[in-house]
């Protein structure tokens, strides 16, 4: 049935490549539902055309759109203001469009969190473990540092960003070596949670895996991989076969999308009838 | 039902205003039926920004988009190619994009000949009364002289297009001035039809007419009426109240998409699903 008229505007995710993203499906299911009279398209765009792109965003009826790789970060100098969750992540990954006006903001995190809660799964007072410090890393820690009582992150190098963040919040954040495989141990040991946010354990390298075996995982600890091809990676599987409350990375897609949905709109993603399609 | 992914093309209608248009719904219709994933919008672009949508139309995934007021002849410098209509017209309503390259074509006067093709007209070897000399009359003259035998055009002022088009035509152009009522009805007395293009008899002046009373139409004249609002002008009203053959705007409106729909994606438009929203 068509509904698309002259006042219809327009929603995207700009990234590149982009054509088979879920973004689409999700929120025109999301706008139909709901009778909001919108289209969110893909904007497959080139590195050096990113500038015309803003430009487009300010002269078209486009009211907000999603940033993906590989402009999170580079869409920075375009943008007119920041959320806090943007700032203290330096990335974005949408932009609301109002009256002209572009504001970045970043919905990973938040989206993490909100999966985390549909599971039961509370941060308060807790240690948290966090595999890797890349950009999706450093959206949950964000997200992670207004409940927890400390965040220890395991990643091969060294990232500014943790002090960044650190200078901003009383959360302590502790950056240590995946060499340390010995202090992970421990770590775990009185950990609520551990996040693997690395592409370790990815297709077509199912196989890989930084948690070398099943005795580094304590009983009751829960295990989230933000990785949902495949649905279960090898370090799902151990969780699993542990009897261990474990979630993969589909739940922070679907809720970063209604967190970005939230911020467009102001109404909440109706999360079933997305979750069908 | 939602069909939009991140594949879906995008096509509009740049103009200034716009939103009221007609032609989302048309061309959305027609997608729609035809199983054609694409979506059609408005786009209300201000003339400093007409360059800029240019710039959006090539980094975009828009495949094609219609020109109205006020660009359909600003826009010509920025195409890379034009069909003969729209060399003819020196003006384009719809642009298709090409991989990248523009290509402008005017479905106006085509849209007309198909709207009077349905009513049964045929102007083969016939003469034809022109009211008028503006954008649309010229669009209708450039494809009525394919098969006209002298085309009159009646009109306040001198215009160059006539000498132009004539140029590159077989077909006998004549200008006079609407100031020459008496020439105006022998003219008529053997015309096979008469064509009204200018905005006189449009809301909210519906009482103007450019034909003085109803001796000024001959027995078996056809009148079209390029105004759709009112849809019975008082050119029209005098029409069917001799019992002529008369017609109004809105086949011409159809049509015109019809031929735009055509010239972006090879395939007909479904008339009669159109015309029913």
């Amino acid at each position: 049935m068509n509904t698309i008229t002259g006042y219809t505007g327009l929603y995207g995710i700009v990234a590149d490549p982009i054509k088979h993203s879920f973004s689409p499906m999700m929120h025109n299911t999301a706008f139909q539902y709901l009778g909001i009279n919108d289209v969110y398209l893909a904007f497959e765009v080139k590195p050096e055309h990113l500038s015309d792109f803003i430009t487009s965003a300010k002269i078209l009826p486009i009211k907000g759109f999603n940033v993906s790789m590989p402009y999170k970060v580079d869409i920075l100098p375009y943008l007119d203001e920041l959320t806090l969750q943007a700032k203290l992540c330096q990335a974005v990954n949408t932009v609301k469009n109002k009256d002209g006006k572009l504001i970045g903001h970043i919905s990973d995190g938040i989206g993490f969190m909100k999966a985390c809660e549909e599971k039961g799964w509370q941060f308060q007072n807790q240690k948290v473990v966090v595999l890797g410090a890349g950009g999706a890393a450093r959206a949950i820690v964000v997200a992670l540092t207004q409940y927890a009582k400390e965040i220890v992150i395991y990643n091969r190098s060294h990232k500014d960003w943790i002090q960044q963040v650190q200078a901003q919040c009383d959360c302590p954040l502790v950056l240590k070596s995946l060499n340390d495989i010995q202090g992970l141990k421990e770590d775990l040991k009185d950990s609520y949670a551990l996040i693997q946010t690395t592409n370790v354990g990815m297709a077509p390298h199912e196989e890989g895996c930084l948690i070398p075996d099943v005795s580094y995982l304590p009983q009751h600890i829960k295990v989230a991989d933000i990785i949902y091809n495949p649905q279960e990676t090898k370090l799902l599987k151990m969780a699993r076969e542990k009897g261990l409350e474990y979630m993969n990375g589909e739940g922070m897609i679907v809720y970063q999308g209604a967190e970005s949905f939230e911020f467009w709109t102001g109404q909440k993603m109706p999360i079933p009838q997305v979750k069908k399609v």
